[in-house]
Parts: structure tokens; C-alpha cells; sequence
């Protein structure tokens, strides 16, 4: 049980500083050494901590005992996390876009090494989602799992049908505090959503599903028009990632827009915050919210994975041997809204039915039902299409 | 990793029963012999389990290596626990009246005896709050607690602030669906909602304060008047358990109602739903919402505690040992309502300001600021004279 950590860290951006900042006010772990690209930008922030830019430096350290990942770069991220793996070193990673695309391998790997690899901070910052899932949720029967979890989205999202600021503005405030990726595409467009997903379902659902595989739209080509639709509607728009059991045994995984009415826990979730709603056949419905952006949110939940080691705490992917697993399957209809500019676009997407129309001269739109094996296909084209889809749920 | 669980189970009520079905879905874990006041009550329930009135029938069957108790009495209860310690018998309670009296003892006798006790059903039926509280919070600077901790009256209110039902209809409903206790004084009168507190309280703050010198009022005296007056103000009421660290390490905790405003995150968990905020230092805010009530979602969380013993986890009550520990006080001055009868009531509250008073021959309240300490003193001749009293904040 007391074992002392030392911790070898790599990275020192937002969640690593703010690792930092934690440990000066909870001083359980301590940080041996920090690797990262340019030490002399951090030398004055924390001139206490020992800065190197080799990475042999940290991984031949006999009292580094602990490895901590915070990294953007994702290939370099998924080399430290083998390399810490294959040392026996236990290692805690941030990095959705790494685990989404390297999971499998990585399971493997700390079983065959015996080593721990936790991640809780890589979906939902501070919500201890896959903590609860491996841990509470793990002796029900897992139906669904919905989520905003992007924070970045969700506050632009929040300025604009809260706030009522306009869409440019929302964009612009969310780049000045710095709640946009560096590469902005990854949360507009969905994807950091998608690896979050990704990671979830192999918690709840015992599946890995490969990211290009699973249908992913962003707010990317949101209009004032879909807005003040959706306003109109009473509704809000949110990036949700949904999860879902179907009763055949089919999972279905998918990152879209939704036009969410007041009912739906989800509507409520504002500003940066994530929220999941997780159900289960018999405890029902569950509902998590916290932050999920931010360096001291992100480090706290990388610090409660840290101290997990001390008592071996490794995830144990029970689901991922159940007898009956589910089949990830795109084959389901969803009702949805599409702003579209030329007829062709809705013969692009295929409608199986159409429930509404409109059409002017500059905004034209259809709700309707389409297929996700549909969507999924033609994905590329609507978005050089510049189209928005949102999933419109009667309810 | 994998002995079989063979379970005495104590208690065939609602959340007995609703574990008896889990288990029948999710055959983890088996039912050895279950010790009920009248078996004939439940063979036809139940035909293949094997029932006893003789409680030495579980405590001697070498067969049976895990203790459920899911009876109504507490000191039944208590004396089952404590028992099944005593035989080193890892053993799961959802008893919140009989934890909330004996915690210290029984906390002591688990490191005595090195078994586990868990509880997470205990407080807020599904949502896993103490082991997040144990194993994912843990690390961080805790800040405060609070939420609503009663399916029961939650339903209640939820009926009259949404659905506009009359008092007394939404109080008939909450009986005929069996959601008030055999004793409604137990929910109503905020008694279950402290109980709950104090475990929580041991599991935040690390501290255990005995039930009697907290303030607890419940909804008992709510009258129409005061639903008006709420819904006036675009507030709903609701029984709230607070527990706040304050600068000066100062930890206040009561339960009372609560006037909130919608911006408030429990302003919207509705029906027989609790929800818990919990906001650490480097964290934030945490939101949870689950099924407080119900014979499947507590069994579920007691499953999940029954599985828990696998890798033989046990609560570390981290927090207890921390060197700064809060005091408990009730040294604090809220802003609140109060409907009162008589100019005497006033004096009762013995009020530092008051900044709005309202005076009909029918309906008289003041809006004024009141220490807690006053509170807790005059609590029983408050209710002896009907008043009801609820925490107004500004915001």
C-alpha cells in the first residue's frame, strides 16, 4: 500500500501542468522527471522539476516507477505507452485518439506484461465514467450509452442556444480560452467524440469497433438557419455520442448532432461540461455530469488513476468476455433533420421516408428517415457538400 | 479471482426480492438460504431458494461465505452486521438508520476482524456515490456535498412543482405505489435523507457526526401556501442533504428544504430520482443522478458491492485519517423562508435580519437570516407548532 510513486511524465500542457499544481497541494505522487519538446518554456513555471527532452531519460531511470502520458501527438503517445508497458511500468494515458486506434493491442499488452494501463481521463475529463463502468456497472445488463463528450462543442453550443450569441462569436470566444483543440477539426467535426466512444464501448459493451467504421458528423456546417430552427422547435442542438444494445444483439455506435427537447437530461448539460447518461436493465438510468475540459478537471481524474496503482488496480474488460457479445451494425433508421442546398442531396442520402419539408431560396430542408449504413457511406460527400444532419427524435 | 459466492441473505422485501431476479438474469453469484420472518409469505415467490426463520441457520452453514442484510429493522440489522464481522463474513447492508448509529463500531470491527463491510446501496440506491467518493475522488480537496437524498418525498414534489398535483393527491399516489416507508415520518420528516448524509459525510469529510446533532426538517408541514409561494418565485422545493467544508474547516451539514432556483442542477432530477453534487477543489462540480428507490436498482448496487468482494476490495475510509479533519458545527446563518402562525414563531427563530415579511389573516411568512445552531435548537417545537421552514438562497 505505500509504495512510493515517482512518477516519470511526459508532456506539460494544460493537464500536465495542472498534474503539477495538484501534487503541490495533495502531495501523494511525486514527479521524478518530465519529458517534453522544449524544457525552457516550463524551467520558469516549475523550476523545481528536473526537464529533459530524451526520452531514455525517463524510461532508464531505476526510481522512475510510474509512467504518465500526456501528450497531443498520438503516435508518439502510443510509442511511450508500448514502451512503458513492455518495462512493466504502470502507465496513465490522456490520449482518446492513441487508445481509440490502439486499444486491442494494448489490452494485450498489459496482460502479457502484467502491467496496468488506465485512461479514466480520456473520456469525460473528471467523470470517472469507465472507472464506474468497469467497476459498479459491470453486473447489469448494459442497454445504452449517450453522451456529450466533447466539451469544447458543448460550450460553443451552450453561447449559442443559452446564450444567444451568434455562431462566429461562439467560435471565436471558445478559440480565445483555448477550448479548441489545436487542430480544431477534431472536436467540430466530431472526432474527439468518436474516440471517447470508442473507448466507452469497450468498457460498457465488451466491443472494440475500429473509429472509421462508426458514423461521425460534426457541428462543422451549422448554420443560422439550423439554429433558429432548432430554437424554434423548443429544442437545443448537442454533439451527442450514443452507444446502444439493440434487442437482436446488434450495437449501434454513431457521433451526430441531435435536436434535443427539454425532457431529455442531456439538454441541461451546459457550457464546457460532459454529461452521459448510462442504462442499464436494472438500475436503470443513470446520469453523470462534470467537467470535461480544463487541466486541473483532467488532472484530478489522472491523479485518482495514479493512486489506483497502489493498490494494482488494473481494469479487468469483463464484458469483452461475455459468452454473448454484441455485433456492431450500422442497420438501423434514424429520424433526422437535413439542411440541404440542391435536390440531389437528399437522393444522396437515400430516404427511406419524408416526413417535412421546406424549401426556399436560401434555406431548404427535409425530416425524414434514413438509414445509418446510409449516412455512414455517404458521409464524405455531405460534408464537401457542406449539408447539416441532425438525429430528430420524436420524443 | 474466482470462489463462488454463496450468499446468506437476510430480508426477502422489495430489494431482496429485486436481487433474487438480478441474479436469476445475471448468475453471478447464488442464493444459498434467505432468513425471513414468514417463509410461507415467499416459497411461492421464490420456490427453488431455501427459506429459514432461524438466523443460526445461515451463521452455521459452512456452505455460505457472504452476508446480504436487506431487512427494515435496524437493530436487527445492526446485530446481523455485526455478527457476520464477528464470523469474518464479507457483508453487504442497504441499512442507512442502523449504519448511521453504529458506523464507528462497525468501521473498527472491519479492521479488527479484516472483513469488508460495504453499503454503496445504502445512500442514493444506484448511483455508486460512496465508491466514487472512496476510489475516484479521494484524492482531491473536497469542498461540498449535496443532494437529494429521498426518492420518496423527491416523487412527492416532483408530482406537485410538475405535474401541478394537489398535496394530498401527490401524497396518496406516493403510498399506493409503495414509495413512502412503513413509517412516512422516516421520509417525510427527513430522517432517511440523514442517515444518508451521515454515511456520506464519512466517506467526504472523513468525519462522523451522530444523527441527533444535525438539523433535519422535513416536508411534513408544507402546506399550499407554501407550493404557491415557490412557484411564485419560478422555484421548486425540494428536501436537500447539504454538507459544506467551509474556509475555516468548519463542515456544516443539515437537511432541510430547499427553495431552488432552475439554474441549480437538482432543480430538474425529478420523480423517485436522487441526484448528488459534489465539488472538489481541482475536480469541479460533479453531478450524479440515479434511481434512489426500487426493488432493481438498489439490488443492482447491491450486486455491484456483492461482486466487489472478488478481488476482495473494502472501503479504506481514506479521508478519516487525513490530519486536518473539519469540524462539524452548525455555526452558520442561512437565508431563509418561514411560514409561521403566530409573532412568537419569529421570536422562536430568533433571527439576526429579516428582509421580507408577508402578513394575512391566513398566510404569514418572513424571508430573513437565521443561525443553523437556533435551528437545531428549537427544531422539535418548530414542528410541534407546524411551521415550515426552507433554505432560500439568492441565487
Amino acid at each position: 500500500m505505500d509504495k512510493k510513486i515517482n512518477i516519470g511524465l511526459f508532456g506539460f500542457g494544460t493537464v500536465g501542468h495542472g498534474l503539477y499544481e495538484l501534487l503541490q497541494k495533495v502531495p501523494v505522487a511525486h514527479i521524478a522527471k518530465v519529458c517534453v519538446r522544449c524544457p525552457e518554456k516550463h524551467r520558469q513555471e516549475a523550476p523545481e522539476l528536473t526537464f529533459t527532452t530524451d526520452r531514455d531519460e525517463i524510461f532508464n531511470d531505476p526510481e522512475i516507477n510510474f509512467i504518465v502520458e500526456l501528450i497531443d501527438d498520438a503516435d508518439a503517445a502510443y510509442h511511450i505507452v508500448r514502451r512503458a508497458l513492455l518495462h512493466r511500468l504502470p502507465v496513465v494515458t490522456g490520449n482518446k485518439k492513441m487508445l481509440a486506434h490502439h486499444l486491442p493491442e494494448l489490452i494485450e499488452l498489459q496482460k502479457e506484461h502484467n502491467t496496468s494501463l488506465l485512461y479514466d481521463a480520456s473520456a469525460c475529463g473528471s467523470i470517472p465514467v469507465i472507472r464506474n463502468l468497469e467497476e459498479y456497472y459491470d453486473n447489469d445488463l448494459q442497454i445504452s450509452l449517450k453522451g456529450i463528450l466533447n466539451g469544447s462543442c458543448n460550450f460553443i453550443l451552450s453561447k449559442i442556444f443559452n446564450e444567444g450569441m451568434p455562431l462566429e462569436d461562439a467560435l471565436r470566444l471558445a478559440r480565445e480560452l483555448g477550448f479548441l483543440e489545436s487542430d480544431p477539426t477534431l472536436d467540430l467535426d466530431g472526432w474527439d467524440s468518436l474516440y471517447k466512444l470508442v473507448i466507452l464501448a469497450v468498457h460498457a459493451f465488451g466491443i472494440y469497433v475500429e473509429p472509421a467504421k462508426i458514423f461521425t458528423y460534426g457541428i462543422t456546417h451549422m448554420t443560422d438557419a439550423d439554429i433558429r430552427f432548432t430554437n424554434e422547435k423548443e429544442r437545443r442542438i448537442k454533439l451527442i455520442g450514443h452507444a446502444e444494445k439493440l434487442p437482436n444483439n446488434d450495437l449501434i455506435l454513431c457521433v451526430m448532432p441531435q435536436l434535443l427537447s427539454r425532457n431529455k437530461y442531456i439538454y441541461g448539460v451546459e457550457d464546457e461540461f460532459n454529461g452521459v447518461v448510462i442504462k442499464g436493465f436494472f438500475y436503470g438510468k443513470q446520469f453523470l455530469v462534470g467537467r470535461g475540459a480544463g487541466g486541473h478537471p483532467t488532472s484530478s481524474a489522472v491523479l485518482s488513476d495514479i493512486m489506483a496503482t497502489r493498490y494494482d488496480y488494473r481494469y479487468s474488460y469483463k464484458r469483452m468476455h461475455c459468452s454473448d457479445l454484441p455485433h456492431f451494425s450500422n442497420n438501423i433508421a434514424f429520424r433526422i433533420y437535413l439542411r440541404y442546398n440542391d435536390p440531389s442531396d437528399i437522393a444522396l442520402l437515400d430516404f427511406e421516408e419524408i416526413y417535412e419539408s421546406y424549401d426556399s431560396p436560401d434555406y431548404r430542408y427535409v425530416v425524414g428517415k434514413v438509414r445509418l449504413s446510409r449516412l455512414h457511406e455517404v458521409r464524405d460527400e455531405m460534408a464537401r457538400r457542406k449539408l447539416f444532419v441532425a438525429a430528430y427524435p420524436n420524443d
